[in-house]
């Protein structure tokens, strides 16, 4: 290795509202370390070093570092691509040939598994590269970590988006009494949970939660609805766009329709269950799709969560230049009446394409909502309570 | 009338972020005035009239107040009904039997067009009710005033939102370049043009904007794309939900399917939208529908439209009390450097069932965006800048 080796740190998979957060820590913390020469940025990830596409970070203002932990989505550009075995070799050379000896990865499960590969490859050449993963997805789905980066403020939003649009509906009264809201997460229903953290009680929406973890049939939609509306005069679901019935399959129906390459157009899970209630129940849902404004809603930032990824990128840089190679800057969550939580380094080989979904103990038994163990779980997460709403008493004027 | 008469306030139509916000205003100043004896309010709009289903406001607390102004949707309940011309005969008898003297409604076109039927048969029976509509839509097509409450705050999540979603899709390059939002407003196009009112520069997203106004063919949406897409990488369209083709037809792909009540299925706006361009471009286009959320995103409240609602609830109840009649709370933007509005009477017959749209000169000549005179006019109304974002200089390391 150089006397002073480059630090390469890239950026992958669906951002966040706080992934440049992640990216801020890490030029930070390698703002102070000595033992670091170019603090680079791959653009686009790891398609940002197959193609030799570098950008100077110690180039860039302090005001412009400050303003990247607002904004949301990827400063130096994302991508999704799986790699072949020979592009972990040209990893590794490309590395070598730009003098780099620290490689930050702020990724989900795929790129854990990508930065396990190279560190593999790179102790395999004897090549001094060190490599650390530093978490990040809305999906909260990376095993060996308490929760992940950006979940927090996805969570928010999704909280309070829910909360407000179930508010409208609880409004209309009569004149549009079901709503569903599409949530993300195609195998992990965190986010569709998290909907229930804005609940003060028991009549607040949402009413029914369905996560991927837990099938559910037609028929129980059909009825949870029916007793939802028969119970509160109003129904509001959050609904993951990952939900699968009895037999596992996908809530998507067939429309008919082929579309310009020969491809049958399905409807969509939202638009799918619509359907199903629709028949049912003879009222029209309305629904929400706030698709990637789920992951890029900067305004709702927890501040829990920008501050501990702004730490774990700080964390990785720390423990590149202690020496670590090949593991992922996890949390734990420390035992105590406060929450806190602690840096720790877990191995990648754990990680790397593992999936931590809902556990059981977080769904209730009717497979229609969440436990009180999710909201203690989740709570502390979002950062701080949401606006405090009123609500009229509403005391009856006598009839005259 | 009654030495102090009874006063009796509803909310109509679509909610808003601060339609509450006129509620409280109204309250606030019905404490005030000695002339008012019972301050009501009617759940669900007239049709809490109709079932004489009123509540006391005087008993609520002004916590509860105080916290309504952040509260989205109607805290009353809102309605859609078309009245007969009995019903109005039927409102009367109900104002007349509750010694009810002030009638204040929030609401939008078709709210206008209630409350003046009502003022015309209360005159036209000798009876001594005052009736004073508020302004209240997020669509801002009410005519005879600059802007309506509702419209700021929701200007401001689309803005926001179409930001924050855009730079996502600018982040992910070439995994999925072309970006579609959906935004609400059936026949007036205000909101879908309010999503420039985040751009710092051209590049910014959104770079397209269509509008119910300016019908728009298939091949320019595509052509549109294309060269959005040549120019920057990426593309990022606000898209109207009334946006009609050359001949008027609005987007609406027909899907082949059949529902349960024997109606064609047929695909919303932005799923049409994003199946013309993945058959021209062979990119399939991402896209956010976030529909009610646009209307009940507290968060994101607008304080310049929060307090215009609150005063334009204090001004009507102070028109009542002079003696007012038949009027609605207009806006009246003052001339001057510095943003300032007056709130003036207008005469209902002008208001009612009269829409107004997106004047030309804030349509930009190709039809896909919109001007500076839009800006300038939209600007004021969001309540201050958003949060400044970062974005990197990107200096290129020199390859090897």
């Amino acid at each position: 290795m150089a006397s002073r080796p480059n630090l390469v740190v890239g950026q992958s998979g669906g951002p966040t509202a706080v992934i440049n957060n992640s990216l801020v820590g890490v030029i930070h913390q390698a703002l102070e370390e000595n033992a670091i020469g170019g603090i680079y940025g791959m653009l686009h990830g790891i398609a940002g070093v197959l193609n030799e596409e570098f950008v100077d970070l110690r180039q860039e203002s302090a005001e412009t570092l400050e303003r990247l932990r607002n904004t949301p989505a990827s400063a130096l550009g994302t991508v999704r691509r799986k790699l072949k075995p020979e592009d972990y070799d040209k990893l590794v050379d490309v590395f070598v040939k730009y003098d780099i000896g620290y490689f930050l990865y702020i990724g989900g499960n795929d790129s854990m598994d990508t930065v396990y590969q190279v560190s593999r490859m790179a102790e395999r050449r004897g090549v001094d590269l060190r490599v650390i993963g530093l978490p990040k997805t809305i999906d909260n789905d990376l095993a060996m970590t308490d929760h992940c980066p950006g979940f927090g403020s996805a969570a928010r939003f999704v909280a309070s988006a829910v909360r407000n649009s179930g508010l409208d509906t609880r409004s209309m009264g009569p004149d549009g009494p079901i709503k569903l809201v599409e949530i993300m997460g195609r195998n992990a229903g965190w986010l569709a949970a998290a909907a229930a953290l804005a609940k003060e009680d028991e009549s607040d929406p949402p009413h029914l939660i369905y996560l991927p973890e837990r099938p559910v049939s037609r028929e129980q939609i059909v009825d949870d609805v029916k007793a939802t509306l028969d119970r509160y005069g109003y129904c509001v679901a959050s609904v993951s766009e990952g939900i699968v019935d009895e037999n596992g399959e996908a809530y998507a129906m067939p429309s008919g329709k082929v579309d310009a390459f020969g491809h049958e157009v399905k409807l969509g899970v939202i638009e799918t269950v619509a359907s199903v209630v629709e028949e049912a129940v003879r009222i029209r849902p309305r629904f929400d799709k706030p698709a990637y404004m789920q992951r890029s809603f900067a305004e709702m930032q927890s501040q829990v969560d920008r501050e501990e990824a702004y730490q774990s990128g700080r964390e990785g840089v720390r423990a590149a230049v202690a020496g670590a190679s090949g593991k992922m800057i996890a949390f734990e969550r420390l035992a105590g009446p406060e929450y806190a939580i602690a840096y720790r380094l877990q191995d990648l080989d754990q990680i790397a394409n593992a999936e931590h979904v809902v556990p059981t103990e977080y769904i209730n038994a009717a497979g229609n909502g969440v436990t009180q163990a999710f909201l203690d779980y989740a709570r502390p997460l979002i950062g701080g309570p949401l606006a405090a709403y009123g609500k009229l008493a509403a005391r009856a004027i006598p009839r005259r």
